[in-house]
């Protein structure tokens, strides 16, 4: 069973190649009735398409989608939606050396290993582009989750990721204490501007020298209802760490309290439940708005760490798939830091995993409220 | 779509509450004409059960299971296995509170949120007890994946887990330099007599505080062949993520490099290929043997974090379901430290993981070599 | 991917053989808050338990089952709803012969074909014992389905089936001319005492020649709200014939008009739309309630035809493992016609479909009417 | 859980309306290597395509297909197949009418009351212009299946399907008795000249009035290994059922000896095994091929009927959506019978289920013959 879906009923299937015609997908699963605003689906898109700034990859590509079905007059009609993103920029000189060279910490070798070749045009589709696909249909999940706020006085259902971390230069503060509004104002994505201008200067240094840096991203969900996540394997947390681990370059994960929560006591770890004008609530939040797999109504919030880029502006000493050694000359386009353009992308799939048990959540209960 | 089952070719139902008649599941897909070894399996169960030492919960349970389909002359065949284990230490009274009282930082209320109303017994489907059955399918799972030694001159697939970190008390040391014939000798299954020590002496003085602590368990899986993985969305390490982070009590997950891989520069991370006996390696394994979400044949080595548990000997404030501040006093019996039942439970997963992967690789090419 | 679970929503899992300890199975997927009613699902069971009249098999089995989890004070909880029922009356000396030879158009050969070997006690998983499984689940699923009664002046969706064909006598009444409370008041399971008398003497007259016949059931499923179904590929209609098609014996399905429809012209098979107290209906009904994979509110009806059972009380020539020529002798205990006890069986699985395709249908639009 | 995915390894997931820009979709889980005739492909395509006689639709379709992705230098890479196929002949005036009328027989109403409202340009996603997805990866699954042929002495397995009834016109004879290669010779697709020309005549007939009629198409797949098919609910029978009833317009499915198989006893109905040149076989197949669910290596031949198109040009008395009387007055383009241009589909869908199985049995046995 191969793995180019993601989600059960909410469900995105994708296809597509660095380098081949279009790269593009299914949503299947969306219900009937969503208007959708498809300026805000571009948007989206914009945010994560290359060449938008001096500290990402210079290939050009637009990323204009077009939608071939599942949409009449502006709404979803519960059938399929289509989609695709045609593919202009091409430099397939860029890719003759590697059709036979492993670059290192890319995915070439493992590709010939489980296919028995592989298309090597841009990293065929272990290629981060492939995640535009990703993008499209967050952004309209996330316009399926924003239409069932739950009433008037209540606020959406808000997905806001941004960079807390390039190499060694730490955001320190809690997300509470940052303007979500200033995430978008530097190319970094880094709201608090001080820290974004380091972060925007080491990614500079480190783009002269041909080298990359890796990074770290915080994401924050607000205004979630409680009773999303399906135990016991499908807990909330547990999505969310398989939608976010499945993006290229990321290497852990953790939520609410993460990896500090091993040296806490229990006595000091515990959320302990206080009324919020008539509505549970914990006084605290180490359990990042999750428990027992569960969103508990608190913000959910985790961290997502990516390792540095693999492709660098240097020579490489490597292997070629004849067993022999050989050196990678620095060729092709790329991010000196993955970061700022995986904002967008760690959004996506937050969005892709909430839209999901959104749906999944209407049948939990025989009575729908 | 509810979430109790686990893996698409090698796939796991499970079913049960912590004081109903019994827990137990189904296997489907198992492939015919495995001789399983029961006795193995039992003593994976030993490994995680309770009552097993000073520094788990006093629950009695022999965790003995009884199979009753799916084998025939001491083989699989190919038809699904059923399973139960039967709870027997019941101690209703210990949760007469708990049925109007939400605990903190436990599931009773986003149950409640979530279904109207739960089981309130020992905390249902949301205690740990629910991994035994985990460990009983992860334990198949290993003895499908031994069989599957590619050959007189390779190793078997090797999983093991320890214990890596108790609260504050780290154990520095990389996996390499340890001996893992050491990790069951002592309570807390930390392979380095020294740090278990201290870590056991921690747990003890928690424990009389009434108090709990939190840790990390580290996970190593080796002798793996190259291929194993589905892009793109069910990478390796995405798969493995959502395993870990569906355990009780897991707040974190990062694999090879891990979240240190944030801080650092592409050239100072690639792992370049090398040959080793005719075979692709790679000279460093930061990529901690995945790449592009594909096995590469280097060992595969993850940590995961977790929270300390909640449960306390201690009177802790909360609300109860009518909305009214209540005081919770301690009851039941509970781990001051998770961590070292953990570690069967990770094995068991990762176990499920690998068992599934290994089966779905099957069809990545045309011609099964 | 093995094959032992049905449904999307409400997701049965099953397991079990015919000489083994139980069979039993989870679902996964039933609304919490579901009163059950466990006489109701015995007395479901007890149709299909056999010894139950002079025409079924003589194996004694009281098929009565255990619930292990997910039910709380009476109400299902959410959580996954773990049964088994035990098998008690093995003769295994009966079946020490098929080891070795292959009984004509039973499943013995196949599975060695597929799997290698195989469980020849009773035919392991390939008896039909394994149906009451699915006679449980679909017990809990009627259950379900009648909880969501769309109101008080709506009437319950209903599901009756009954024999319509043994052998050579067919019952050629149309469903609406019968009176379905008399179904049970025979053995045979045909409404129409005439018949039903005819089909009683035939049987007894083939079990006496120690060979059996084949049959029809028709299955009619009233009072279902329209919108139940999910182009493209999972119609109504494509998953009733798979739930059907998928029960031993079963060789045909074919609903509405089924296969009279071949020779009818479209003047003559559409069904014009007229208007119900208010409400869409049509005039003739040669859809059998389904249009488009989409229920339309009116009756479903269909058919099951099944082939005469394989086991007969005569010697048989055949061949065994070795590839030899033999003779089979008749042991075993078996039905001379399978048509009576399929009834309920055939129930079941349509109230599987239904209930799976109720829960499914939740998410068809963005607000819940 | 919407419906547009098909297989479980070997899955297809289909979009796109029948006016809007595009139909397609995206096969996941073909394995690497493959080399893909194109052409092949396309002649599937012109199969089914609309205007290709007298007795078929007038639009105008060429019907060519883009691939998107998946396949390097003509051969499969193992990442998943996009595909498209533009739509040109659009007449969104034939359907001004029905966006406010329910056409008797046809969807309208159900998409309605299931999604709140519909596409109405030419029936949407309920036309059966989806099929032409079915048949592109149905071409891709027969290429599958026919690279697998197990050796140099096995005869590739071979699908193929004729039109076997038409309204009264029977063909009588059995499918060995036929020459296969006179499928295609004639519009009709019946391979016995003379009930060819029958039919075609009483097709142009119907049409002149116009009317439409029903038929039956019978489908024999030769040359299967034995060992296909997934008990208890996948059988083989069973998927193949709900692919042939998931087709528009389809009302029936039986296999082997089908219903008929209602009216025979044991002793006349089973088939007996026999050795063929040291292979299994039977001296009989009332089988169909498949015993327990399971392919038993003998031909596998079934029947499907399809109801008369209800697409009239004649007026109609219908209803509209305010639920008042109107006469649907006959617009559009369709054809007068669906069995010619649904022959191709159902080969199409057999293919899936055979390609799918095929894939699903190499994990049967721990060790893969």
């Amino acid at each position: 069973m191969a793995g180019n879906s993601f989600g059960e009923i909410f469900r995105l299937t994708t296809f597509g190649e660095s380098h081949g015609p279009a790269i593009g997908g299914v949503i299947d699963g969306c219900p009937a009735g969503l208007t959708l605003d498809l300026e805000k689906i571009q948007r989206e898109l914009d945010r994560r398409k290359p060449g938008q700034s001096t500290i990402t990859t210079s290939r050009k590509e637009a990323d204009e989608f077009e939608i071939l079905s599942g949409i009449y007059k502006g709404q979803t009609t519960g059938t399929p939606i289509g989609f695709l993103i045609r593919n202009f920029d091409y430099k397939p000189s860029d890719y003759d050396q590697i059709e036979q060279v492993y670059r290192p910490s890319h995915a070439d070798y493992v590709y010939d290993a489980k296919y028995g070749f592989r298309d090597p045009r841009g990293g065929g589709r272990s290629s981060a582009r492939e995640t535009a696909s990703r993008v499209f249909a967050g952004a309209v999940a996330k316009q399926l989750i924003d239409s069932q706020s739950p009433g008037p006085d209540a606020s959406e259902i808000r997905i806001t990721a941004y960079v807390s971390q390039v190499g060694g230069i730490l955001l320190e503060k809690n997300y509470s204490e940052l303007d979500f509004d200033k995430i978008e104002i530097n190319p970094v994505r880094c709201p608090d501007e001080n820290t974004a201008a380091e972060m925007m200067a080491l990614i500079e240094s480190v783009k002269k020298e041909g080298d990359t840096v890796g990074g770290v991203i915080t994401c924050v969900i607000q205004h979630v209802p409680a009773g999303l996540g399906e135990p016991v394997f499908d807990k909330l947390q547990a999505d969310l760490a398989k939608a976010m681990l499945s993006i290229n370059a990321a290497h852990g994960f953790d939520y609410g309290s993460g990896f500090k929560s091993a040296s806490m006591r229990g006595s000091g770890h515990n959320d302990l439940f206080v009324s919020d004008r008539g509505r549970m609530a914990t006084a605290t939040n180490r359990s990042g708005g999750i428990q027992g797999g569960i969103s508990n109504g608190m913000d959910i919030y985790f961290r997502v760490a990516f390792k540095p880029v693999s492709t660098l502006m240097q020579p490489q000493k490597t292997m070629d798939k004849s067993g022999h050694e050989t050196t990678l000359e620095p060729k092709g386009r790329h991010d000196p830091c993955v970061v700022p353009r995986a904002v967008p992308i760690v959004e996506a799939m937050a969005a892709l995993v909430m839209a999901d048990h959104y749906l999944r959540n209407r049948n939990s209960k025989l009575n729908i409220p």
